[in-house]
């Protein structure tokens, strides 16, 4: 059904960002990349995905550096950031529907057996987007 | 940042889906359901119910007739079908994001540690989805 709503999905920006963070973190502390090369390493077009590392520099997770050897770098923090934190730098909160959103706008959820699962469900999800860093993640790749 | 996509949710159709089934499911077999009942029950809008319960009725879960006694009544498979199919037979295929399309279309997911983490959190939430039938949630909902 197409015109009930569009179906669940962590954005592009996300998926870039994590991509972008675990290239990054593979490396040793202190290396620098250029837009066009973390562009290439994880398929985001230039622009997209300056937008993406503007998001994450403000979250904190990495810098960027201007002048001959400049270029954007992860920080510690970055580093030790789990996948489900850099998903909400870019996306905001998670949350698999208005049901379980965090400000309580469903006022039925006492009654409401579905409640119980899309509370279950999302739980489930951010569990395991919690559950790996982004080091963790460099580390596998660079096995 | 709200120019990089939607954020992942499932569709409200999807919930008052799930809803309308559970309510539906809570009654005695051959127990029939005119719309403006279940739209209050759902608190969904009845134009939008109406097509929700056409995709369900296309999917096999509920039956509607017409006449003086008419109305919406939910079949054994809809008593027995999964969150997930429900949700699946209003939004399509559950897929996290493009990574983990049954359609394969990434290409890179040998190398890429997303990949991984995407494919994990995918299925942690579809076994959620999956473990509950709107027979067992209607039972809850009854208690």
């Amino acid at each position: 059904m197409e015109n009930l709503g569009s179906p669940m999905q962590l954005t592009r920006g996300a998926d870039y960002a994590v991509r972008a963070m675990i290239h990054m973190a593979a490396k040793p502390d202190g290396t620098r990349f250029l837009l066009p090369e973390l562009a290439r390493l994880t398929g985001a077009p230039d622009d997209f995905l300056s937008k993406v590392l503007q998001a994450l520099r403000r979250a904190g997770f990495i810098q960027s550096r201007r002048g001959r050897s400049g270029g954007f770098e992860i920080l510690p923090s970055g580093r030790e950031a789990t996948v489900k934190s850099v998903v909400e730098a870019i996306d905001g909160p998670i949350r698999l529907n208005l049901c379980v959103s965090p400000d309580g706008i469903c006022g039925r959820k006492v009654e409401c057996a579905a409640h119980s699962v899309w509370a279950r469900a999302q739980a489930a999800l951010l569990k395991t987007l919690n559950s790996e860093s982004i080091a963790g993640l460099a580390a596998k790749t660079k096995q």
